[in-house]
């Protein structure tokens, strides 16, 4: 086995991003860190956490992983953490009331492993201990990944959530060599999320500029007016987009798309012609 | 599902006991309590814990987990608490100099599957927090369970390799069902489009009626208006519609969306202060 899973990299050369979401305590963080190195990650984001950082008592948690906490970077949220990556995935115990893709651990492992050998950026969200990632988060990424767990008892520990994704993902690598070795043109099953090689993703950021310009117009005809109902009409939609999985050239696409219904006919009947 | 993996059941009824030799600290034992919940298992054994028992800070640590921790029994010794077992696996994270047979906690999870389903009792042993188990312990049991983590980065915690092996177990379970109960819809394995229960997918007329509109307004604007391309721009905007796997209410929300974008603002600026 080369050094490419024993050495963690970056998430630029190749393995996805741990983004805790509003972690609560210290000790989590540091037990995270511990997870993730124990599979092979390094690259951690936390979204406004609550203690204080750096923290003494994650790193006592962390029980010699310092080196992920020391890279840890801090974001104001989680589209912040989150720009430069393509595919997001919110991991959950629970079911949610959106239409998603639901993947198990194990089924998102091959997926993560694949778009990450095509130079995709990814990205795994986790929510606060208590009550898990907000349907703002989930709306955010193009997946989720349900754990299956005991229905009677799924509440998991945070760093058991990271280690089982974290394992799966490792466990994943493991199989591909073993493959190879045994059967290097065996036909890996087609995937939803994958791109064609000359196709750039589009990053959180290039999304999130894509929504903001649709809510902006959106804002502008009236469709959002019922004020009450604007929070999940967005989250909805954001839902909508961000599970096509959609490339950097889909998003200009689509903004293109929103500028020409919004300016009309290119010979209007009798009015102001722009474009 | 049947109650088999959700109401766990005593060792005897075909879940594997998992034993920790000499734990050193109480939370570590309500964190264990917890994770061997969460994958259905409840039959805790404890040999010659350092901790007083009962104990507060072991509860507390379970998050919940009180039954197993209540039903837990103590030993004085890996013999004692194992004697009414009939196979045994260490569980290690570092390779012993010994001649065993040593599996991954996948390869396990289906001999464990195999042996309880033939009435077989199985032991599962975990060592302490920092050596993990003696080689006596070791010889005891009639395999090693290897976990296959970052070999650079390996001390693992001691309810993660609980955990591990619990969710693996648990996993050898819901492969069977899965391959029941679910309708994969995309070539993913395991990925499975979660609809709310109250959504109706779109059906393909419902499709095509949104991408009839879209793209009739799309001429209309002159989106379209290259000729040589208008094939190939308007499959790709089916299919990156097609992709999303709308439901018949978000077709709905589209095309009222794209009235609205045409439409323009439903008041002329002056007459309302929003926008």
């Amino acid at each position: 086995m080369a050094g490419g899973t024993d050495e963690p990299v970056s998430s630029g050369g190749g393995t996805p991003a741990v983004v805790l979401v509003e972690p609560q305590l210290a000790e989590n963080i540091g037990m995270v860190a511990r997870a993730m190195l124990n599979c092979g990650l390094d690259d951690l984001r936390l979204v406004r956490p609550r203690a204080d950082w750096p923290n003494e008592k994650a790193v006592a948690a962390a029980s010699g992983a310092d080196r992920v906490l020391e890279k840890a970077r801090l974001y104001p949220s989680t589209a912040a953490a989150t720009a430069d990556l393509n595919l997001l995935f919110a991991t959950t115990a629970r079911t949610r009331a959106m239409t998603k893709w639901t993947l198990t651990p194990r089924a998102a492992a091959s997926e993560i492993r694949r778009a990450t050998a095509a130079g995709i950026g990814v990205g795994l969200l986790f929510g606060k201990e208590a009550r898990g990632l907000g349907n703002d988060d989930v709306a955010l990424s193009q997946a989720i990944i349900a754990i299956p767990l005991n229905p009677t008892f799924s509440s998991l520990n945070l760093a058991m959530a990271v280690l089982i994704v974290g394992y799966e993902w490792r466990m994943a690598a493991n199989a591909v060599e073993a493959a190879a070795d045994a059967t290097p043109l065996a036909a890996v099953p087609g995937a939803v999320l994958q791109l064609p090689k000359e196709t750039a993703p589009a990053t959180a950021e290039q999304l999130q500029g894509l929504f903001e310009q649709l809510e902006s117009e959106l804002d502008r005809c009236g469709f959002l007016r019922i004020t009450e109902k604007r929070p999940i009409m967005v989250r909805n939609l954001r839902n909508l987009f961000g599970r096509a999985g959609l490339s950097a050239q889909e998003v200009r696409t689509l903004r293109g798309i929103i500028s020409c219904l919004v300016a009309g006919p290119r010979r209007p009947r009798g009015g102001s012609g722009s474009a």
